[in-house]
């Protein structure tokens, strides 16, 4: 039992560590010091950090796809509410972090196997869940019918990844409110009848 | 002269392996042995890895609109050949790199201040000459009448920035598909004429 709880606790400050430094600065010891454990303990744990990457990334993406599956709200409502719910803990947290899966993609994705394999499959099952909501949003007449849920459902996942960079950067709301006019005007709904 | 040509070659390495490697695992070490100078010659013509970093964006973003700006071809094919040519330019990499500054924006933009700005400068100056590009279609009656240029080419630099993103992480080609057939196709144009 004490053996499980210390690997948590270093998941729990590697999640930390990682999302807010990234991969490469954050280094096991800054890690096993944010965990309150000794170094010489993170092997019994893991066998390198890049093991220990994806146990974070399994435990940040736990449950956040949970919004997307069914339930009384009507399918986009749904889709808009889960980006909100995104955007709102970006904005909670000043702009800094964005997405976990995202930044690994983007600062390691060249550089381990392991982890590119496990981002891809992640985005992956992202892209499935908006895919079968905008599906769900398509027959119920309130996503365009000329759409291709599988291939939109990518898109706007590839730019919601784009949108947290900038929001970061410019540290505004302003791409957030891009992505929401955009998305849910003119690309999903089409134009407003006239 | 031997001076200039001296930081040019800094430049230059510390370019290539930024983009190869990311900011923080490339080291000034690395980059003065990669453009063979001593490592001592590094603070004669930098001040901080920082500012290297502003001035290896400000090299990688030389020239890299003049294809946007008027010329014999329509606006919106201009606007379609632009990405075109940075996804060949990945595809030529296989997969590897992506772009600079998303990748800059993405490691670091939380963690320096003057790097954050300058980002945020590059993705700002890009955007608009996207919305100029996308405002000339528009009048020549290329793109849909109900869509703000300003706005749309935000949201979709922020999917361009992505896509790298992702085709990065799946090492293939399937972003970029993706983000041609949904750009140019319903968001853009609009539903096909029935």
């Amino acid at each position: 039992m004490a053996r499980r709880s210390m690997r948590n606790q270093i998941v729990e400050a590697a999640l930390e560590q990682f999302h807010a430094h990234g991969y490469n600065a954050a280094g096991v010891k800054t890690i096993t010091d944010a965990a309150g454990v000794p170094k010489g303990s993170f092997y019994n744990h893991f066998h390198s950090k890049e093991a220990l990457a994806v146990e974070a990334l399994r435990y940040y993406g736990e449950g956040r796809l949970d919004d997307l599956a069914g339930g009384e709200t009507e399918p986009l409502a749904r889709l808009r509410a889960h980006f909100e719910a995104l955007r709102d803990e970006t904005v909670r947290l000043d702009y800094t972090r964005g997405c976990l899966i995202g930044n690994f993609g983007a600062e390691i994705a060249d550089h381990s196997e392991v982890i590119r394999e496990n981002v891809r499959q992640r985005f992956e099952g992202w892209a499935d869940a908006i895919a079968a909501t905008l599906e769900e949003a398509q027959r119920a007449g309130a996503v365009r019918a000329d759409l291709d849920p599988p291939t939109v459902a990518r898109f706007l996942l590839n730019t919601w990844e784009g949108t947290l960079v900038r929001a970061r950067v410019d540290r505004s709301s302003d791409a957030f409110d891009a992505f929401f006019t955009t998305a849910f005007g003119p690309l999903l709904t089409g134009p407003a009848a006239v």
